[in-house]
């Protein structure tokens, strides 16, 4: 039978992830900590069991958990969602991003996406019949490029898929930027998925801007987010998605017929650490602190380093230290070097190679210490 | 924006068990456990998550899980699946069975179900450009139609879907059963979803048989199946799909772009969980008495019992006891007696209502005892 996705191989963060293991290389490739995540997390979780929460949650989500979620939006960026009718817990980003794409692409509708961009999106487009209009973003600096935006934009256009702090570029959109997406998208029908799940990892005094900050935004957005990015369980497959009531029950008919539900450990224990006073206000100097020990450590290499706003990304320029192209180069560090890393080009459609690699700096302090000193090998 | 599907609601149980807490019926309606698992497999999720397995599991699933699920399926039903080509862990039953229909089926493909059946089968169909073809059960017996099946396949049939033991029916095929099927399919290339979630549930000393048992079912099969039913604990969400590698690793290029992975703590608990001599082999016996025990108490009753060969589920006739339909019938039974029930009628495309509605009967002894009591003032 023919291929729904013929393009498509294994993600490059699964095959990165293998070959690190293979060579016994540093890890800087797959997202992901390296270090544990709160203890008290691990008990609220243990105690949801013990007290019998095994059986289905209601198909929306822990009814506790929307509620801590829409108090944190409402908290963080002044946005009241109705934690019944306009929030649901997902199996993960990737999950809530598949669904809202199911639940209101159709055959031949397009979907605007800011390359580069996360290696889901376009697949996922894909199977839901419609036509992915890759867009790039300013070569070099990765911002958004209005005109080439705006060109896009035609009566098919569905949906547009943004992601800020970015996954890969490691930039944080600007609130004028919001503000000038909320202007251009005005005229038009298009709706929104703003994929913000490194939402609490921003730098240097810099400010996440919420899609949830901007009426106009907010209006025709599915905001996702990530329980794993912020609590260090990227395992634990728990994502939320928040959107005006009329998108949430599209994406409800979806999401029932394809998780159904989520975890209800995790979901109850979430809920119950949620109540805390806001763990994941550390965020911002806890990987501030991992940035600044990594790029310390590459300071005696001849990588050339690009800003890291936001994410637990730094991306390097590679093109001073090697002739290989970036596929080439990772394959190649991972091998000789030992550290492994992402090409940026797997996350263009065309391929395009700017000779730029990332780094995931989620990891112990040894870990950076140890992976800066191979790399300042090169 | 037009909605990708009109004709869904929320689910039939999402609404019966909504409706049940609201009139604190005792709910027999959405199929799930009010008893609590075995408390090992408490502790082994439990020490997952403090050996510190917290982070992105290989995207295939925890490898000693597959392995253990390959392991059983060899030992019931003969057939060696590869653990690493041939067997992924999902989201759940509901998540294996959306992945692989996106997977296989193109725009405009047939996918032939046989009603009555599970309700996410359809909508599932249509969210991947599929048209589903709804060939009926035998009226009353619900034994396969072969010869309706046979007349439904075409040139554009691209997969069938079965499920035994069957819900909401309570009947399993049998041995003679799955090998005309075999027969039937053996010139064609339809390929063949097998949901078997209530595999371990199957009385008075009936066999299940798995398509893995017929090789000429199983060499196009996604066979799925639920650890949720198995180890009563439906709210875990996690489920297995066992396919010849070529459909594996098409069904895996979805999986990664939809849920990614399945949480890792619930995985490695199952793993060391599965290690036990086979905690799954004591449940024909134990549902088995929870049905007599149901049965039983409603002897006193004027609802007409249909057999229970397989599953955790009691339909029962309501024409004598009501003029109502299936569905106002459950409704006046969750306000009125105080018993949330499902109505047949939910799992036909066409709202065929032959005036029986279905019970789950995995509850605890008192929760049976008290339904049934109810249940005779009929
Ligand atoms: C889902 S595996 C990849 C993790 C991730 O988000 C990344 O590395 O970009
Ligand atoms: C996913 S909720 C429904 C549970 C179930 O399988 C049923 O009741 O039929």
């Amino acid at each position: 039978f023919p291929s729904k996705l013929p393009h498509v191989g294994t993600t490059i963060f699964t095959v990165m992830s293998a070959l690190a293991a293979e060579h016994q290389a540093v890890n800087l490739g797959q997202g992901f900590p390296d270090f544990g995540c709160d203890p008290r997390l691990l008990d609220a979780v243990n105690n949801a069991m013990r007290a019998g929460h095994n059986q289905y949650p209601p198909m929306s989500g822990w009814p506790a958990l929307r509620e801590a979620v829409a108090a944190k939006i409402a908290a963080l960026h002044g946005r009241r969602y109705d934690a019944n009718a306009e929030v649901t817990i997902t199996a993960g980003a990737t999950q809530a991003i598949l669904t809202a794409i199911l639940a209101t692409v159709q055959a031949g509708d397009e979907v605007i996406v800011l390359d580069p961009c996360y290696d889901s999106y376009v697949p996922n487009i894909e199977l839901a019949g419609g036509v992915a209009v890759r867009v790039p973003l300013t070569p070099g600096t990765f911002r958004p490029d209005f005109a080439r935006i705006s060109a896009a934009i035609t009566p098919r256009t569905r949906l547009l898929i943004i992601n800020s702090p970015h996954n890969p570029s490691a930039t944080i959109w600007s609130d004028a930027e919001m503000r000038q997406l909320e202007e251009l998208l005005a005229p038009t029908n298009v709706l929104l998925i703003s994929d913000e799940v490194y939402e609490h990892m921003v730098f240097d005094g810099g400010q996440h801007q919420s899609a949830a900050r901007f009426a106009g935004l907010a209006d025709r957005a599915f905001i996702v987010s990530s329980f794993g990015k912020t609590y260090h369980v990227t395992g634990w497959k728990v994502g939320t998605v928040a959107a005006p009531a009329a998108l949430t029950a599209e994406f409800r008919k979806v999401h029932q017929f394809n998780v159904f539900t989520v975890n209800t450990p995790m979901q109850a224990g979430l809920a119950q650490y949620m109540q805390d006073p806001a763990p994941y206000m550390d965020l911002p100097a806890f990987y501030q602190a991992k940035r600044d020990l990594f790029m310390r450590g590459l300071q005696g290499s001849r990588l050339k380093l690009l800003p890291t706003a936001g994410t637990y990304f730094l991306c390097a320029d590679i093109s001073s230290v090697s002739d290989l192209n970036e596929a080439e180069f990772c394959q190649w560090l991972v091998k000789e070097i030992g550290v492994a890393a992402i090409p940026l080009s797997a996350f263009y459609g065309n391929g395009f190679d700017q000779r730029v690699v990332r780094f995931c700096f989620a990891k112990k302090d040894e870990t950076l210490v140890e992976a800066a000193a191979r790399l300042r090998r090169l």
